[in-house]
C-alpha cells in the first residue's frame, strides 16, 4: 500500500494518527537540526517533520531529496505550533518515522508553482511538468467538472450521447478536411469530421429526437492564436421544435452551469439581440455586453458642414466613453494609433471633449459650432466629463472599428472583468452572405439552415434579406455555441442548394446520402454546438483556449512535446500507395 | 408548437386531456368507418382515432397516411374500449380534431419492425432507418446509460476525464496505425491513437493521479467479424496503486453498472484465476465460468497401451459432459467434423460413454480395458450417463481445440445462457511470449507493463517464467478489459528494452519523450483499459459489436451508407504534396 491518505486531506482531527503519505517533493527547508519536507500531491500539500534529535539517520537521508522527488513517507499526524492558514492541512504536520525515495527526479527545466519562471516554450515541451502546476491542472479539473454537468443536465432532459463515426467520407465544401489514406481501399481516403453535423441530422430522421455528444472536431486550418486543428464541441439535436424549444433548453443548461460551477445565478431570461441590431449598436455579431457605450450613427447627424472627410464616406458613427473628457492630446494619439493599426484600418479619429462648464472641445472644431456639437452629444445623451469618439469611412468596416476601439475603452474602464458574465441571444442572422468577389450568396451558416418561415417569399426576390432561423450564445463577446432550426422539407433543401449555386449533380455527390435520407420521413429539427474549449476558458478566465487542453498543439500544428508529425516508414507509404511529393512552397491563401 | 406530450407518455390520468403529438406512422388499420393510426416517436407508440361520422375530411385525410410519414396530430384524450395491455399507452387513445402531414415518406426498402423483413447489406446502407427498429435504437440507448453510470462511479471516486490528442505521433511498434498528412509540415503524418497509453503515463507524471477517458481508438488492421477500425475504449489509470488497488476499484465499477444497468448483484468479490490454470483448466485465457466442464491433462493415464495417437504426441486432455452418453454415432460425427474444421484443428476425436450399467463404451475399446477406462473416468469424477471426450496433439494446439468442444458442449446443454453473467479476474500473465519465427521475447501485453516484483530475478535466467503485474477483466468468456502496473523505474524500464531486443536508439525514437519524463519524479502506477463496445455488446446480449455502434463499418473498412472512404479532388493531393501510385495487388499477410 502506497499511502493512506492523500496529501490534501488531513486535518486537525487527525492528530494522533499514524499514516502513509505519498508525493512530489514540493521543497524542503533545513532549519538547524529541523528539516521541513512540503510532499504534494493532486489534492493538496502536506508538511513533513525530521528531527536530527530523534533520527539523525532519517534527517540525513530527508536533506538529501530534490526537488520534484517521488517520496511515501509513514508517521504521526501531529497539531503545527506555527498553523499556516493559507492551506486546509496547515494546522498539521507528519512526524515521519520512515522515508522512501520511490523515484528521483533531475532537477526540472522550471519551477513547479503557480508562477513559474518557465517561458511558453519550454513549458509546451515539458508539458507533463507544467502540468504539476495547480493552475493548469485546476484548468483540466474545470473542464472534467463542467462536461460532467453538460452530461448530467441533457441526460435529465432525454438526450442520448451517440458517438458518430470519426472516419468519415470528404465534404470540400467549407474549411479543410485532415484525411487519412484508406490501405484497404487503395486510392481512397477517409477524412476526419469538422463536425457530426450530417450524422447528427440522420439521427434525428432516425427519430433519436434528442441528440448529444461531446465531440472532437477537426479543421485543417492555417492557425491563428486561438484555434487549434483538433477541438472539441458540445454537439447538439432535437427533433420536433421550434428556435424557442432549442433556446430554452441550452439557456437552462448554461443557468444550470453557471449556478453549479460558478455558484451564479441568473434569474431572468437571457437577453436576445436581433443580428441587425447587434450590427448597429455594437458593431459585432458578438457584442460584449457587460457594459453599455453603444454605437450611435451619426451620418445625417454631421453632414453638410463642408468637413469632407465625414461627407465623401457613407458611414459616420461614435462611442461616449463615460468621464474620460480629461484624456490628454498625448492619450487621444495613442487611440488614433490603436484604431490606425492595420488589423482595424481606421484612417483616423475625431474626438469630442464635453467639458466640466457644458462647452466642447474637438478636432473638428472648425467644421462645428458649439451648438453643432452639443446636438451631437444629445445623441449620444452625453453628460460633463464625458468623451466622444468618432470613425468615419465604408459601413461594416468603420462599426466593426468602432467595436475594436469600444472594447478598448470598456478594458480601460474596468468594464469587462472575467469574473463578471454578460450572455446573450444573437438572433435572426441573414441566411445569406455576399461575396463581392465571385458575386454570389453563400450560407451564413450551412445549407441546411432553415429560412424565417417569414421571408420565405424573399428567397427569389430578395435574398440578402432572408433572415435565417440561426441563433448564437454569446457571453462577455465570446461567441460560445451556435446553431439553427434546419430545413426538413426536400424541396425547400433543393430551392436553397439552387440559389447557393450547387447543381443537383454537385449537392447529391457531397451530400447525398443525407438528402437520400430526407426522402424517408425527416422530422422537423433543429439544434447548435458549443465549442468546449471556449466554454472552459471563459469560465477559467484564460485568454487562450490552449491553457484548457492537455496537450495543444502549437501554431504550426505541432506538438513539441511528442514531435508529431513526424516522417513514417517507407513501408508505411507504401502499403498505402502514396508517393511524398514536396512541391516548392507557394504562398498559401486561406 | 410541434407537440404537448410524446408518443409514449399519455395513460388513462390524462384522459379528457387535449393534447398535441408528432410523430411517425407505423401502422395504419381501417375498420368501416373507422380508421386507427399508430403513431411512433422514441418514447412509444400511441393510437389515433378518426371517425367519418364525426370529420368525414380529416377521416379521408388519414386514410391516405403512408407508412413512415412524419405527422402532426391534434386531439382529446380517451379511454380505449379495447385496452392494450402490451404497450403503455395503451389504455388511451386520441381523438383526433386536425391533422397535419410535416413530411411524407417514400416507402422505406425494409420494414421498421423488430423482426424486419431487411438483409444485413441493404440494412447497413439505410442505417438511418434501421436505427428507427426499436430493438437497435435500445442498443444505444443502453450505451448512453453504461457510459453515463461508468462516468458518475469514476467522478465519485476522484477521477478526471482528460482528453488526450487523437492527432499523435506513428509508433510503427504493434498494429498498423492509421496516418493523417500535415499540410503545414510537408512530407510529415500524424498518426491516430491504437490507444491513449502513452498519454495517460504522462498525466501520471504530472500527479493527475486518477485518470479516465472514454477514447476513440484506431487500428488499420484487417477486419474481423468484431472488429472495427474505430472502437471506443474506457481508459484508465492510477497513481500510488499496486495491482490490488487497481482491482478493487473496478471491480466496483463493474459491480455498480450491473446494479444500475441489469439491476444484479455480487455480493462477493469476482473469482480471481491465474493464467496458467486459465490454460490449464479452460485451454483459453478468458475462460467462460459459467459452467464447468474443466479440461483434464490424461498423457500420463492413457500412455503406454499401444495407441500409436496417444503414445505419439505430448498432450492428451478431454472434458466431461453431464448426461451425453446417450450422443447417437451421428452426432458423435459430427463434433469430430467440428473439431477437424480448420479454424479448430484438432485430427480426430476420441470418445467414452459411461453407460447406465457402469461399463464403458469407446471409440478406443481395443486399446483400454473396462479398468482403464474407469480409471480415465475417475479422473473426471464421471457419472453413469456422462460422456467423455478426448483430443490429443500438441499442448497449446489441443488446449484451445478442448476449450472450443468445451464451449460448443456448455451452448447445446444451454450452460451460456446471456442472461447469466460470470466475471472472473485472469491474472499472473506471462510477461514474455517467445515467438518461434523470429526466435526471440515479445512483450505479452507492452514493454511498459511491469514484471511481478518477486520474478524480477529470473528476468535474465529464465524470462519465460516471468510473471507480468497484469490482469484482464473476463466475462462469460469476453475479454471486456485488461491492464497492468507499469514500469516506472527508468533502470528496470531499460532492461525491458534491451530483454525485447530495442536498442536504446531505436527505444528512444519510438518512446523518447515518455522515457524522459520518467527521469522527473514517475509515481508508481498502473491502470487498465475496457473495451465499451464489447461491454455494451454484453450488456445487450448481442452477438457482434457493430450492433452497438450507431454507425458501424463493414469488414472492409467502409460505411456503405456514406460511401466512404472515397477518392478526393487533386487540388487536395496537391496541397498534401502526395501522389497516388496503386501497386499491383500483392497478397497481404497479417
Amino acid at each position: 500500500m502506497f499511502r493512506i491518505h492523500t496529501c490534501g486531506e488531513l486535518r486537525i482531527a487527525n492528530a494522533g494518527q499514524h499514516t502513509i503519505l505519498s508525493g512530489w517533493v514540493q521543497r524542503t527547508r533545513k532549519m538547524g537540526g529541523m528539516t521541513f519536507v512540503d510532499i504534494r500531491d493532486r489534492y493538496g500539500i502536506t508538511q513533513l517533520v525530521f528531527n536530527q534529535d530523534v533520527n539523525a539517520g532519517l534527517w540525513e537521508q530527508a536533506n538529501k531529496l530534490g526537488r520534484e522527488f517521488v517520496i511515501q513517507a509513514t508517521g504521526e499526524v501531529a497539531e503545527r505550533i506555527n498553523k499556516n492558514r493559507n492551506i486546509e492541512t496547515g494546522e498539521i504536520e507528519i512526524l515521519v518515522s520512515a522515508l522512501q525515495v520511490l523515484n528521483e527526479s533531475k532537477t526540472p527545466p522550471f519551477t513547479i508553482e503557480d508562477n513559474t519562471d518557465g517561458g511558453d516554450d519550454i513549458r509546451m515541451k515539458y508539458r507533463y511538468l507544467d502540468l504539476r502546476r495547480n493552475n493548469v491542472r485546476e484548468n483540466l479539473e474545470l473542464r472534467h467538472r463542467i462536461t460532467f454537468e453538460i452530461r448530467r443536465y441533457l441526460d435529465q432532459m432525454n438526450f442520448l450521447e451517440v458517438e458518430t463515426p470519426i472516419l468519415i467520407g470528404s465534404t470540400p465544401e467549407g474549411a479543410r478536411d485532415f484525411v487519412v489514406p484508406s490501405r484497404m481501399n487503395p486510392g481512397e481516403f477517409y477524412a476526419l469530421p469538422q463536425s457530426p453535423q450530417l450524422f447528427k441530422q440522420l439521427l434525428m430522421v432516425s427519430g433519436f429526437d434528442r441528440y448529444f455528444q461531446i465531440a472532437k472536431c477537426f479543421r485543417d486550418e492555417d492557425l491563428r492564436a486561438d484555434r487549434q486543428p483538433e477541438f472539441t464541441q458540445i454537439d447538439c439535436e432535437m427533433s420536433f421544435v421550434e428556435q424557442e424549444d432549442v433556446l430554452v433548453i441550452f439557456e437552462g443548461m448554461m443557468k444550470q452551469l453557471f449556478k453549479f460551477i460558478k455558484n451564479i445565478d441568473f434569474d431572468n431570461p437571457f437577453p436576445r439581440m436581433t443580428w441587425h441590431d447587434a450590427m448597429k449598436y455594437y458593431g459585432s455579431d458578438k457584442p460584449d455586453i457587460r457594459f453599455d457605450m453603444k454605437l450611435v450613427e451619426l451620418k445625417e447627424a454631421v453632414s453638410g458642414h463642408d468637413f469632407v472627410v465625414f461627407d465623401s464616406v457613407p458611414y459616420v458613427g461614435g462611442i461616449c466613453v463615460g468621464g474620460c473628457a480629461g484624456y490628454t492630446r498625448k492619450q487621444l494619439d495613442e487611440l488614433t494609433d490603436f484604431v490606425k493599426r492595420p488589423q482595424i484600418g481606421a484612417k483616423g479619429l475625431v474626438y469630442i471633449r464635453c467639458e466640466a462648464d457644458g462647452t466642447f472641445k474637438s478636432s473638428v472644431d472648425k467644421f462645428y459650432s458649439t451648438d453643432d456639437l452639443k446636438a451631437i452629444a444629445a445623441k449620444f445623451n452625453a453628460q460633463s466629463g464625458d468623451l466622444i469618439l468618432l470613425l468615419a469611412g465604408n459601413k461594416i468596416k468603420t462599426q466593426k472599428a468602432l467595436c475594436e476601439l469600444r472594447l478598448e475603452m470598456g478594458a480601460r474602464l474596468g468594464f469587462r472583468e472575467k469574473n463578471v458574465f454578460a450572455p446573450l441571444w444573437v438572433i435572426d442572422f441573414p441566411l445569406f452572405e455576399w461575396d463581392d468577389e465571385t458575386q454570389r450568396y453563400y450560407a451564413t451558416h450551412h445549407p441546411f439552415t432553415s429560412p424565417n418561415p417569414d421571408d420565405i417569399h424573399l428567397l427569389d426576390t430578395d435574398s440578402g434579406k432572408v433572415r435565417a432561423t440561426a441563433y448564437d450564445m454569446v457571453i462577455n463577446g465570446i461567441e460560445l455555441g451556435g446553431g439553427s432550426i434546419r430545413i426538413h422539407d426536400s424541396q425547400l433543401q433543393n430551392k436553397m442548394f439552387e440559389l447557393l449555386g450547387f447543381t443537383l449533380e454537385k449537392a447529391q455527390a457531397q451530400f447525398g446520402f443525407l438528402m437520400n435520407a430526407f426522402q424517408y420521413g425527416a422530422p422537423p429539427h433543429g439544434g447548435l454546438a458549443f465549442g468546449l474549449d471556449r466554454l472552459v476558458s471563459l469560465f477559467a478566465g484564460l485568454d487562450s483556449i490552449r491553457d484548457c487542453i492537455a496537450f495543444p498543439k502549437n501554431n504550426s500544428g505541432r506538438d513539441v512535446m511528442a514531435n508529431a508529425p513526424s516522417k513514417i516508414d517507407q513501408s508505411q507509404l507504401d502499403e498505402l500507395n502514396l508517393v511524398i511529393d514536396i512541391k516548392p512552397q507557394t504562398p498559401k491563401g486561406a
